[in-house]
């Protein structure tokens, strides 16, 4: 075990979870490897959260809410890092949890919905009625009829860039967790939240909070259209940039 | 699989062969997520070799070919992805292969030797004989008192910080091989290549090959003399911080 005295800890911390989960058969090995391209990208945005990536957050948050029929995707690796956040967002927030996988088998699907639901995740899709997404070359194209396929708003983090793509294509409103601010899923999302996925997921759960103790629609439609991804992309990028001139000053 | 016309086809061709040596027991779990935390700063660097990088490697090769006793370590990582070249570097440099984990485990031990020797590498060392090295925290202390004990040349590409500092505070030249410009091993070292690992091991494999046709000594000397591994660091990030201003562009 690391010393709680690391001063990446809480990073060391995360991956050992990570591997216990790949142990469990939860997450996949492709998603160890995805993993540790985030820790890279998070190491230089100093692990930690920034004003902007809480405010992404916010606006997320916004769009869950006033969302027809919001849906959360979930792939290995968030099922393994935030299942006892996504149970508690759905205590705000009502929405299908549905299990979609870069790497499918039908045995990791149930463990992984095993998982979430022994961590008080309700409401969870694993594909069973499924249409194919166009062009998408993995069986990430598979979504839920009942799920992704019929969502206005579908929050993705972790997402691969095709599918991101293919989802706003098709009119729906996409908001991902992605480290690499210059990702293709980072700039083709409708928000996109430049963040580890705890914090992140920890920040969308005490927002949900925050707004159940009464707000106005108005208020979240306005922090919605206030929003620009681009702008939230380059911010970002600049912290990233800083922060690599500041390690070698 | 992927397609050949993927842009990130190669980077993806590797991560799918160091998923396969995780299958074959040969790398760890924690050696898919250090993978991924290098994919991202080889995807920051262009995933090319830099003319500084070539260079770094012209210049350990230098070292390796006038060293007394050279000694190249080698993890799980490494043994999926380079043991051609390993194999070949030992016709043109006669060194011992240490086999040195993070995370050992007997069996992997010689899962990996067995998996080296069948790729034409000779002279496999395991740590059986080892003394340990001061003031490492982790398994990596023990090392081989026929290997790098006594080698007044280390090669250890994808090496822990910890380790690096120690070997060269007792009195080795240290050479590695490390995407993170940035890091302690990298920081540490005399020679480091900031390269992908296959790409540099390429290179050390074909400027051994240039010099065995014919070369000096001296020059050899004059090479490693002129070596600054404070301004190859600082040229490799500048290449990133480049990279990453022309994303945006």
């Amino acid at each position: 075990m690391v010393s709680k005295e690391h001063p990446r800890y809480a990073s060391l911390a995360l991956r050992d979870k990570l591997v216990s989960g790949y142990d469990q058969g939860i997450a996949s090995a492709h998603g160890l490897i995805a993993h540790g391209r985030g820790e890279a990208f998070d190491y230089l945005l100093g692990e930690q959260t920034s004003e902007n990536a809480r405010n992404a957050a916010k606006v997320a948050c916004a769009h869950l809410l006033t969302a027809r029929f919001p849906v959360f995707s979930v792939n290995g690796n968030t099922a393994t890092l935030v299942p006892d956040e996504i149970a508690e967002l759905q205590t705000f927030i009502d929405m299908p949890i549905e299990i979609n996988l870069f790497h499918p088998s039908r045995q990791r699907m149930e463990k992984i919905a095993e998982h979430l639901r022994a961590h008080g995740v309700t409401n969870v899709l694993t594909g069973s009625d499924f249409v194919e997404l166009p062009n998408i070359a993995s069986d990430r194209a598979k979504v839920d009829k009942n799920g992704i396929f019929k969502a206005d708003v579908v929050f993705v983090p972790l997402e691969d860039g095709d599918r991101a793509q293919v989802l706003t294509t098709l009119g729906k409103i996409v908001l991902t967790v992605d480290l690499n601010p210059l990702s293709r899923t980072a700039v083709t999302s409708t928000v996109t939240i430049v963040d580890e996925v705890t914090r992140a997921l920890k920040n969308l759960v005490s927002f949900a909070k925050d707004f159940e103790s009464g707000y106005h629609r108005d208020e979240l439609n306005l922090l919605k259209a206030a929003f620009d991804n681009l702008e939230n992309l380059k911010t970002s990028y600049a912290i990233v940039l800083e922060r690599l001139r500041s390690l070698v000053r």
